[in-house]
């Protein structure tokens, strides 16, 4: 097991290893090691060089770096990995968790809004995360200032789980340390990225996908438009999951994220009775059906449709689904040839799951 | 015409005689006149004794005294009679009117809401009702306190239509008397009830449906749960107009009935360019189809139904339609036998286009 472990860590910290491929590697190969043993191979006919696989001390030396930290990983699939978060295509195949773990094998709401919300919307929060876990939902957050934190705060003796955009060992904001370090003992800290990463620009959406990934739905609590807090809200929609917004005075400027949100199709809340309503039928999904993960691969065919596939991939990204199409290959052997392809730095993946030929 | 007014005021005048009795009278018998010269045999074949018609002299009265006023009739189908109001099964035969006829020719909104809204509310329901009119809308409402004040006031230089529940020469609220003068000058006054008349609790529906009836689209701004502005969104959406409504914060109770509108399905908006969008499509309608009440009647059959229908009606309300399958006679012989019915005060009509025979 901590052999599985170790090369699990190999693959995904390998350099261009993300978490589609990764899954699209397991899927194929079935175990971490076997998919570990097959890269350099796959880049070679992919026409790239072979990516620089992490070693094993590399792999080691996190291990224990987690584990002194009093934190564990989750393999995507495994024990109490969020069911709902692996059924997202780009789900992470590990988590790093520090806290109370039992927490993530319940259902679960996110509440998330701006880090500069009012102070009555800070209350409404506090109150709401409160109500859920009196229905015994866990409620989630991003640990930010503002909504996120009172969100925690009001559901801390129910459930709460913080997931950070950083290392699980790294305080973000700075003034959230006491939190933070609260929520290891009486919640649960959640994080995506390596022990010691400090949290960048870039990481805060992947923070929202296992946010949004790992919820029956998300609340929305005064939002800026273009905000972060959107951003969650989107990736809940793209996920099947519940959206929905605390409407707000268009007379307030800090509503408007949230009323456009309504305008666009989410429920609007006004307490956890509309919430628990609203989530219902996601109910029976947290414990019950398998996920993409753990369903068995398709059969692939070994023939080579590399030169086929290849042909049909250009600089615009397409629809996986229109290269199976109009390559007349079975499904298999065309994701085999974008695996070989990714793997040797020559295909970029888009949202949607389209994928493109990367420029030379 | 006088004439014909004569006769339409002495037929909507005689008790029992309601809008939708009105309307099939004058789809039977083509005239008022003929209508009127019908009224007494009609009520002996239902079994009643005939109403105690309405007399020249009572109705010459009233339009005399509705020209003194400086008022106008306007009748349901014809000349400035709002197109869409027509459209209404229960639209009122006749409306009396001072002030600029010409505001009931245009497309119109309504803004409806509590008559103690906030000070923020009312000052956004002014600036909605002058964007509005920014936009060409003609701006309808109540002339309650609140809200309905402040509706007008917005667009009193662009177009409002003031729709009161009691006679068009009494003043209610007594504080908007000066209000409601001037909207004799810049605005139009619109009243169902004959002049004099004090407005009652229960005319104030009748006034809301007319609000709702001649508005492609109805917004509530700030409303108490189980509040008269509910009662006119609920009046547009069964006349398959628009409902808007403008959120609030769940911490504000003023919001509450605004926010329910919104979770039972009407239209988020923040701005008139929102309400702009959503009344779009009935901007085509105002001037353009014919109303229910144009069209000419179906040719009614002179066989005696009456018994048939009598026997199939008890004192639970049943729709027409039922008694029209049911009795295997022609409709328009079982709308006949139902005026018949209505005339000798033996039924009763129900939302719905239900029936019932009333208890002896």
């Amino acid at each position: 097991m901590i052999e599985d472990l170790v090369d699990r860590l190999r693959l995904l910290r390998t350099p261009g290893i993300g978490p589609v491929t990764f899954r699209q590697l397991i899927a194929r190969f079935g175990t971490p090691g076997a998919a570990l043993a097959a890269v350099p191979d796959l880049a070679q006919r992919g026409g790239g060089k072979a990516p620089a696989l992490r070693t094993r001390a590399d792999a080691e030396r996190e291990i224990t770096r987690v584990e002194k930290l009093g934190a564990k990983f989750l393999v995507l699939g495994q024990g109490l990995y969020p069911r709902l978060l692996s059924e997202l295509e780009d789900a992470p195949p590990l988590l790093i968790a520090r806290g109370n773990l039992n927490l993530l094998d319940r259902q679960a709401v996110a509440i998330v809004g701006a880090r500069n919300a009012s102070a009555a919307a800070c209350r409404f929060a506090r109150g709401l995360a409160h109500d859920l876990g009196q229905n015994d939902l866990v409620v989630v957050s991003g640990l930010a200032r503002g909504i996120d934190s009172a969100a925690h705060d009001g559901s801390v003796s129910t459930g709460t789980v913080a997931v950070i955009a950083g290392g699980i060992d790294i305080f973000y904001p700075p003034e959230n340390e006491e939190r933070q370090k609260m929520l290891y003992e009486r919640g649960v800290v959640v994080a995506e990225m390596p022990a010691g990463t400090e949290p960048r620009a870039r990481h805060f959406p992947y923070r929202n996908r296992i946010i949004a990934g790992m919820s029956s739905g998300t609340v929305v609590v005064e939002a800026a438009p273009r905000s972060g807090s959107l951003i969650t809200a989107r990736l809940a929609a793209e996920a099947g999951r519940e959206v929905m917004a605390v409407p707000g005075s268009p007379l307030d400027p800090r509503a408007q994220g949230c009323n456009q949100l309504i305008r666009d199709g989410a429920t609007l809340v006004q307490n956890a009775a509309d919430v628990v309503e609203a989530i219902r039928p996601f109910a029976s999904q947290v414990r019950s059906t398998p996920s993409h993960y753990e369903m068995a691969a398709e059969p692939m065919n070994g023939e080579d449709a590399l030169g086929v596939v290849e042909e049909l991939l250009g600089p615009s990204p397409v629809p996986v689904d229109e290269i199976i199409r109009l390559s007349a290959v079975p499904s298999g052997a065309v994701q085999m040839a974008l695996l070989e392809l990714d793997l040797a730095g020559r295909l970029d993946r888009h949202a949607g799951g389209k994928v493109s030929l990367r420029p030379a």
